[in-house]
């Protein structure tokens, strides 16, 4: 739930006070667009992070776990166009010598750095032109630096993401602002894609930790655009301590934090999502009656990741068979007969089958806007979760089948 | 393993003595195109059957549930356009019909017929239809109506499954044929698809069941085009015995009709996948190396069903990182920098990165033509499986949505 007093901002993540960001391009990517970020808190802040759990991880990945561990981070440098993956020692030396420089330029540790890449694996960073655009990119460090740090993060996003919001927690306004990026190996375990995000609430570190786990775990462990799963998903959450508020803590304005983080969150991870590779439509799966909320999670996962179900979506086709089909292929409990589905308001199947005088006409309509949600009750209990998913269309295949060459 | 002993032969199901098949048009698909098949021993015969695991199946999969209880059966009648799925009472006592009315044609029990239907879910049987055309379809039972049946069970398939052999067994010749349908909601549990076989050989009943499931498990749960799971699947094989052999039993010439009907199975399978939905090519993935065979299934798997993957795959690109993403992100244990790959005969990554000297223009030759294998060695043990795929084109895509209006 979004507390009713948040208000959104422009700005992304340079909407919170103390902190810079920019972005330049270095030419990794061979269009000559952005590819290198960087955001920077004016004062040192603790740091949350979260990686990719494959078990293959980029070079940047295990560089920045390390640097994570001590949780305090100052600046993150991120690139685009090559992910810096399956590089060997070289790929580690090089993430390492990304955050030694940033470190140096800022005047900061380099253990207060943050390094993530994405783009193609397998291939080494071009290092001579990281390391001649590194100066120019801290040079471009400014407050109103959001945008084209969030553009300098996108592989085949189409359009930068960025949200902020401000909200008052004990009489004193806090913000929270975080860029992010998509959009192919999406799969929910831990959301497959970059997100930087900043506050200026004081928060005890522990607590910050566990919002965030939570948070990421109701935004981007909830989306899906085609089950795969990156190998340099990167969730990153900068808290530098402008506000100067009374250290957030359970049962000390925590909720209200945790709130305004989830509302930031789930905005972007649905932005992901309406932008995933070849996306045209942004699905919510919704299940409800099962008999667990682990159950209702597997159910709407199966049908959220059914290339039968996404290709129906792509052509607005209620093809409400395809979702049964899901729904039993899943490892959730489904007994056929108890099963209700609704595409917005309107309710198709009922106890299994097609329920009679339904107007799907009226579904083929709900299915031709850009975003609505297909309801499920499995009928069987009290369990309830929600996925975001979007279409299979052919367009994804066009963008996937020569992305290397 | 096949035996070095076999002989393939024409006529697919109805090469075995005693078998007879048809096939007519019933006017189920608006194309009309044929609909309707038969398949029928002369004799009683045994009957080992296997059905789909999805929670959710089709009123002809519990209908024949209840007749394959017996071990016994002397037709198999199936029609292809509606899978009589979701189709609550009515579809039962549909599919019930159809047994019913063929074993009064036949003058067999009803008991003795199974039955199966596959296409489009939720719609009820157009029945006037199925029973006009019954009695033409009876009629048309013939011993070379083997191809005319395989015809009449397609649905989005391109071409006709068959596959026939003949294999010796303790001086005896023996026969085994069988046809077979996809193509989309192919995933390997269990093949989500129909094969029906037949044999003359004489084979103690147990014996029986157990090699067809260990059989389907080596070669319909090896394969997958696109990770759905149907409602519909069903494999049935009969034998009727008129081969006159000594009961094949553990010890005595049950391990030479196993890899006979692996032989027919894994054909039969292998030509599902090369006419999945929208494919143009089929491909093993091979993987050796895992610390067990389960491991290795696993991760072959993870890299079969991979979108990413199967795009790569489709534009015949060397995206050799999403191999490693795709092992990386499957339940089996993987050491990224102990993962080998090669295509066809060209090894592209050792220990976890890109080969040097490796001919990338030669790998692009080999994934350019129609059927290859890729083999990861995981080097951490001694299990190995493998499981064939094809690629994912927009042509799936195109075909998948808008497959019910």
């Amino acid at each position: 739930m979004a507390p009713a007093e948040v208000e959104w901002l422009e700005g992304g993540v340079t909407a919170v006070p103390g902190i810079l960001a920019g972005g330049v391009a270095a030419g990794i990517k061979p269009s000559g667009k952005k590819d290198l970020a960087l955001i920077y808190s004016s004062t040192p802040a603790r740091a949350a992070v979260m990686f990719t759990s494959n078990q293959v991880k980029g070079a940047p990945v295990l560089v920045s776990m390390e640097h994570a561990r001590g949780g305090q981070a100052q600046a993150i440098v991120a690139s685009s166009g090559c992910a810096n993956v399956c590089t060997g020692e070289r790929g580690i030396s090089d993430a390492r010598e990304m955050t030694r420089l940033v470190g140096e330029l800022l005047r900061i540790p380099a253990t207060h750095v943050l390094v993530a890449s994405t783009g193609v694996i397998g291939v080494p960073l071009p290092m001579d032109k990281v390391r001649a655009a590194l100066p120019k990119l801290a040079k471009s460090l400014s407050p109103q630096g959001g945008r084209a740090a969030a553009e300098a993060i996108l592989t085949t996003d189409a359009k930068p993401k960025e949200a902020a919001l401000r909200l008052e927690i004990d009489g004193r306004a806090v913000t929270i602002g975080g860029i992010a990026k998509g959009v192919g190996m999406i799969e929910p375990h831990l959301a497959t894609m970059f997100c930087f995000a900043a506050t200026d609430a004081v928060v005890a570190p522990a607590a910050l930790t566990a919002v965030v786990r939570r948070t990421v775990d109701r935004s981007f462990n909830r989306i899906t655009v085609d089950a795969d799963q990156s190998t340099s998903d990167t969730v990153a959450v900068l808290a530098n301590g402008l506000a100067e508020n009374r250290p957030l803590e359970r049962g000390r304005g925590l909720p209200q934090f945790a709130a305004g983080l989830e509302a930031l969150m789930q905005r972007l991870a649905r932005a992901l999502v309406a932008d995933g590779e070849g996306a045209t439509k942004l699905v919510a799966i919704a299940v409800r009656g099962a008999t667990s909320r682990r159950d209702a999670l597997r159910a709407a996962r199966s049908v959220a990741n059914s290339p039968l179900v996404k290709t129906a979506l792509n052509g607005a086709d209620p093809n409400w068979g395809r979702i049964m089909m899901a729904l039993g292929k899943s490892p959730a409990r489904v007994e056929q007969d108890k099963v209700a589905i609704a595409f917005g308001g309107e309710r198709v199947v009922e106890r299994g089958l097609l329920r009679e005088g339904v107007r799907l006409e009226r579904v083929r309509e709900i299915m031709g806007g850009g975003e609505y949600e297909i309801t499920i009750d499995l009928g069987l209990g009290r369990g309830e979760d929600r996925v975001w998913t979007c279409d299979l269309s052919e367009e994804y295949v066009r963008i996937n089948a020569k992305y290397t060459t």
